[in-house]
């Protein structure tokens, strides 16, 4: 059997620790693997090369992915899709893993609607997806936000300042909900808890009060900029305000072991799937189980806000 | 109300997180708590102060423990245990929280055989507990190795050595289990699974033979001690092969953000536990959830090794 | 005879590791240290506590300080000085030392010309000052800059992008200049080279053309802003570009070793220079030597820009 | 011209921004180079392949060596050396680089009393070369320990213990020195200075009764095996007394800032010098400057030991 591999979208952390777990159990179970560069973009242009054990040596400890990635506009069309199924069959790929977030997941089922073989693995920092309780990279951007608000902290101290951290996410407040927790945030700002920002001056006014020199507020993208938060705080608490984007470092850095044992469990289990004949699905992390769930369904799923967690770090920032 | 809070027996990271999440939480529902220092030792020799939401500012991210923690020969004795109950009373601690491994847990069974109410927190580098998926520490454990494994790799590599990496965890595997797994080792000696020194030594040949330039083997220290396996392996394979005994760097660090995730859920379970009139439980994590579990049974449950994280690392660094 | 401490301006990691020297050299020494908080601000204020060898323990490694600081528009004023003045005098404070960039040592200066007896050190993160080879916080900005470079390059390449990450520095290149040399940056943006953006662009263009699959570009925030460069660049080149300004984690952070030494012995040799009845100096390094620079000629001293260094990052980063 | 370029004898980080720094320096002036793999016993072997620009793309920030380094006995014989000189002839390699520690130089020596043109570059962890004040991968490898250091503080705090920790540096006390100072470490245990444990002991016992609640003893290896240390403190002191050796992580990991500096300027100025048609030289730091030294001159240099920093450590350990 020869199946093949990209990686599609936004770049995560151990999306090169997945490819590696993915082509190691493949040729483990005398199974080809053909690797796609630059997504579904170098579907169509038939950028595509075999891969052996020794492609993925020494990449499991490397953020980025060797595949590279992209968003391919002429793919979303149906001309596109039907290229790409053409492509895969004249290669002889039988199965198709797709290592991505949502975007990459329709793409997926844009495929398995013209009959092509899919699996779908969630690799993408923003934790967005309903279906699984944690995504590949995810563990990893919190822990970068950590480090970086360790530093943040350090010069809001020493300036009894306020500063607003600003992480990515998309439209999910995870990023922001976990590294508030774990960094020991004053103030969370996420989309999914209407922002009362008077509620939330008036409480870092206490947290001062009660002699608390500086704060951390976490700010979610999906919130807005930090740069209106900045300006609207410093209003209101009359405490000297200063922000920060994270930006592109939440991207990149070597995952984490969380992120290392996630991106294995799944790469290792999307190819026993396949052995197992089974399709058409996107492996999940649900209470520490690795499951495949179909692709459309999976979709579906909301993801709910882990309001308990939200709740907590109120208690444990006091 | 009033509580007690005591830190025993070897440090881990975490600790401090767990601490400042039942103080502020305490705190937060009018509870009062004291901090013991030195765990059993100084709860015999009254070390005690009231903690405030202050006395936990700023260690949400330190290693060790701010109330410092002992082994205490004295509290093993029935006339320590006793000592201990009576201090207890006189400062009006009505319940104590225990944060420790197993022989901190029997030291809690101990006091509540004597009426004391007790509450356990799972806090070891070792992940030993057969009650709870994760013990606060071992997920920064497993990152310090992995962090040295990566650093032991660029010598090992270009001088085309063998390394064997050891690691802590007394009589359990998983430090070196799960570091070994995140960190592509290419073999694994654990206490769990029958050692065969010779299979390992084919194993790394065959590895050389198809190219591998270097090997990292891990040793829990439940196993032996590293050099001797140095000298066995070298005198198989003829390869030259160095050590190194990871030592006291595992048990101190900054806290893993699954740590922290972990510290902080634990310690606020611990309280809203004895709010709901719960007692003699230790907190666990089951599957991602948090629940207490009676410490006598908890203790007597079993250490499940998982061979399928063995299997699948074995298939993943060939 | 008592001594008094304060830091001033912006914060920089290894002001601790500076206070710390100075504290614990003239503890030893039988002299008396005042610390004052909050810069200048705080001295007007009179908030000011006398520091023994343990209010410095711990700190050492700690970013950020723990006197904190701060700037004073009234301090500016001749009115501002004068109180200065007489608050030291009142606590009987002999000696100032005061940490911070040039403009805490034009304060110095003002309260000099009143006849109180000063010493600086130069702490700033910018590097921009012409009297001494580094100041403390500097070789941590740029670690710090590193760090994040090799995050962004993971992202970078594996989108087949380019990215311009701005740092501070103010008017000074330096942070941009020697982290574009050690993070292997592809072209570099600095205040003190006239910038031909047309020139950048085709060697960038180049570097694709030879097989570069992607670029970092460094920019010195004395040249603009990152979004201005990243809308020229993409017209130029036609390749996805993306920015990141790295902003407030360049202030904080544990101290580098090569900080830790700096912040060592300029702490260390302040208060030696105090001892031997010198004043109205600041300490500096020149050529791995600290002596002691009469302020109002240091601040005179042009800071020379290393051309060499700019000369070799070009050659390095073909 | 075509020159040759290998590492030797033990590795240090920064070595690979080393073999960057020649390889494109060499190139952009219009010279090949030659890699020759596994030092002087690759050199036997003719395990030699050319470098392009692309052949040291992404090392910049690796650790270890991708030329790989061995040590040769062989080659230390008068029939090795021949048979090494023939092999650069029959390469067309007009000049060899040799990267590497004293060991190293002096195999530079005996291929240069055969005729063979050579150019050093000092490259190891333990700085203990008297020609160059600093050495590539001696601050990372100090910035490894100081990690540690920071990690087993935690620990040897929560116990109120002593911890020895051993580092390497052959028979120079510099890592031990250096990072003793940076880390804070309470007594220092160096080669350079008579070592009065009695005096130590009492120390460390005066700032217990000062209030220390734990130290940090350092070790260089040259002085003996931290196991009979801790024997001995313990016995002297009564303070339970744990030791680690640091071992082999200090050989690996990214460069730190101030080494990847050092070598890029190492590396440039090496190929520099060649082209100003010098040979036979060291290329050594002295006081922020790069130079090239006679290598047998260079090695007959004495080490000079940094009594002052020794004597700083203890005043800012009090």
């Amino acid at each position: 059997m020869r199946i093949g591999l990209l990686t599609s979208g936004g770049d995560a952390p151990g999306m090169n620790a997945t490819i590696r777990a993915i082509v190691r159990t493949a040729i483990y179970n005398k199974i080809e693997v053909y690797g796609i560069n630059r997504g579904f973009a170098g579907l169509l242009e038939e950028d595509i090369t075999p891969l052996s054990v020794y492609s993925v040596a020494d990449i499991l400890q490397r953020g980025g992915t060797i595949l590279r990635t992209s968003r391919s506009d002429f793919f979303a069309t149906d001309a596109g899709v039907k290229k790409g199924a053409a492509v895969l069959e004249e290669y002889g790929i039988e199965h198709l893993i797709i290592i991505g977030g949502d975007g990459s997941m329709n793409g997926a089922l844009a495929l398995q609607k013209l009959g092509v073989k899919v699996m779908g693995v969630p690799g993408t920092i923003d934790n967005d997806l309903g279906c699984s309780d944690n995504t590949i990279g995810f563990d990893t951007a919190v822990t970068t936000a950590l480090d970086a608000i360790s530093k943040i902290r350090d010069t809001t101290y020493s300036h009894n300042r306020i500063n607003v951290v600003q992480v990515m996410g998309r439209k999910c407040g995870d990023i922001a909900l976990y590294a508030g927790l774990s960094g020991g945030a004053e103030a969370l700002i996420l989309p999914e808890v209407e922002t009362d920002l008077d509620a939330i001056c008036e409480r870092l006014l206490q947290g001062k009060d009660r002699g608390k020199l500086h704060s951390i507020v976490m700010l979610a993208e999906g919130c807005g900029n930090y740069r209106d938060y900045c300006v609207k705080i410093e209003e209101r608490t009359q405490v000297t305000t200063r922000g920060t984007n994270l930006g592109y470092i939440q991207r990149g850095g070597s995952p984490s072991n969380a992120d290392r044992i996630l991106a294995s469990f799944m790469g290792y289990n999307a190819v026993l799937s396949i052995i197992k004949k089974e399709t058409g699905c996107i492996i999940v992390e649900r209470c520490g189980s690795y499951l495949g769930i179909p692709i459309d369904e999976a979709l579906k799923m909301p993801k709910i806000f882990r309001q308990d967690i939200y709740d907590m770090a109120s208690v444990l920032s006091i």
